[in-house]
């Protein structure tokens, strides 16, 4: 059946079924890549909502730098399902967070879309085992999961579910980086995935703030976008905290902070900080460092933060006192 | 007491106690913002590892604006803890995490620096009210925590102990902004403070994903780089969360992923999301938004992204396909 499918570079034709915040964001994203998309949402408002959400982001995208061809005249909205995928090389699943609803417009979908086309689900969350139970093809069915606005922020985590084709999974992979995507491909399905689960544990301990009463909402945005959060646009958690480990690294971080897991500093409880643990981490850390120094590191976060301090317009001028 | 307390815009000389990564860091940010500083570590090696430090990070620093007269050469190493704060106006400790050793050099430090004089914790999350016990005039004693590196990262979380004079804590959040940072002064202890729980949070979350090879420490990272980190420099995650909801902005994005809380996204558990916590979190995002509206903020959150792709070299230039 996958006989069927285009190569990834030759898609020209995407559907996007559900057209709300994501998958307006998944069109307007395809769109200025230069597809032609069809959308369908069975909501009454969804073309002029739709249209809407286009207009909006094509500023930013105009500035991101449009493929050539590119036009928000490419995009036509269907009146029916069927209509939307009859021609589609790539279809994108956004509809609402319900797995029953998720598991039966992906069953349709997998009736309506010519033969090999893969069909992937936006789902935040629900494992595509769990969602392709009632698919006749359920191969070419895979997770791609985007982060809001799809047409800004370049992650795609990728996963398939147990019946789906391996072929399928690194077809979707090779797809989103054709489209301009930076894509994680997952080996087994995480409730979550990878980035969900790390912003979950932090909106969660942040709920649990709020509801008693630690700190508002107000507070809970300014701690992260005047600290950590300047630092995570171009350094990961991980490497992050290792240079909190001055010239040691990791290790010594973890030989400094590693007592702290026993703190009470969120509601999640740290795992065990064994050796296994200690090792994988402190290896893990040198392999994404790809041959950088603590001090290129260091040098590196340093310009990352002023470059950002200077984008967001933070950078204090000099000789303010 | 605090007679002798100098006002925050006339502090000239500061004491930086432990000159580690974060005390460097602070002694770095105080020679750069034109403050004399003196230091203190008991480590051999201290004042050859501290100049370091400070001689890496002034490029950095020349970047973000020398104060007038600033230099590397106002910093002065000394022999003994009492000489580093016999004159000094504001004293910042920043000792290895340790409660007992914390406890004792707070108690050594109030009785070296003369009277009224306020001194500041670094502690990651110790609460000054376990910290102040043995000092003989606890009422000057706050916690002052940064972010590494303490001379780029903005924030400074302000908190005082049981026994901390409120017009201590009122200083010394004077004084950090004063000397350029960006301050949130605390009501109340919380163990790990607001930015610290947050984070750590998503630590452990990443911590048990590498120990159950869920994930590998530089899929962590690029899930966060590529991810929601681009959005965190400059907009929190619940403002950013809001925007998940599309025009109904925070209420409608509860009421779409709130039932998400029940899923296993997470190792943390969710509070109940009842009433009063949803209407927390929506007047939060309001109080937050200062009278901007979701496509204000949509906006902001476009043009934000897009000069971050920019000032991290990500921006794919026009025309790629």
């Amino acid at each position: 059946m996958s006989e069927a499918r285009t190569a990834p570079e030759d898609v020209r034709r995407v559907a996007c079924i559900g057209a709300g915040v994501i998958g307006g964001g998944w069109a307007a994203h395809f769109l200025a890549r230069g597809y032609d998309v069809t959308a369908w949402d069975p909501a009454p408002d969804a073309e002029p909502r739709l249209r809407r959400l286009v207009d909006a982001a094509w500023p930013a995208l105009v500035q991101l730098g449009l493929a050539p061809g590119a036009s928000p005249d490419r995009l036509t909205v269907t009146a029916t399902l069927e209509e939307a995928v009859s021609e589609a090389q790539f279809v994108q699943e956004s509809a609402p967070e319900k797995l029953d609803l998720k598991r039966e417009l992906l069953t349709k979908l997998d009736m309506a879309t010519p033969a090999g086309v893969v069909i992937a689900s936006s789902t935040s969350g629900y494992p595509m085992t769990d969602m392709q139970t009632e698919a006749v093809t359920p191969g070419r069915l895979v997770v791609g999961h985007p982060f809001n606005p799809p047409y800004l922020i370049p992650l795609v985590e990728v996963v398939g579910g147990e019946h789906t084709d391996r072929a399928a999974v690194a077809w979707a992979s090779r797809f989103y980086e054709e489209a301009g995507k930076s894509v994680i491909t997952m080996e087994r399905e995480v409730p979550g995935f990878i980035a969900n689960r790390l912003q979950e544990a932090l909106w969660r301990e942040a709920l649990h703030m709020v509801a008693n009463g630690e700190a508002t909402v107000r507070e809970i945005d300014l701690s992260i976008t005047e600290g950590p959060g300047l630092r995570w646009a171009f350094m990961g958690p991980m490497l992050t905290f290792a240079l909190a480990g001055g010239e040691g690294g990791m290790a010594h971080m973890l030989d400094h902070f590693g007592p702290s897991l026993k703190s009470p500093w969120t509601r999640l409880e740290a795992p065990e900080l064994d050796r296994a643990l200690y090792d994988a981490v402190v290896a893990g850390c040198e392999d994404a460092s790809d041959g950088r120094t603590i001090a290129d590191l260091v040098a590196e976060r340093d310009q990352g933060v002023i470059q950002i301090l200077r984008a967001t317009g933070r950078l204090p001028g000099p000789g303010t006192r």
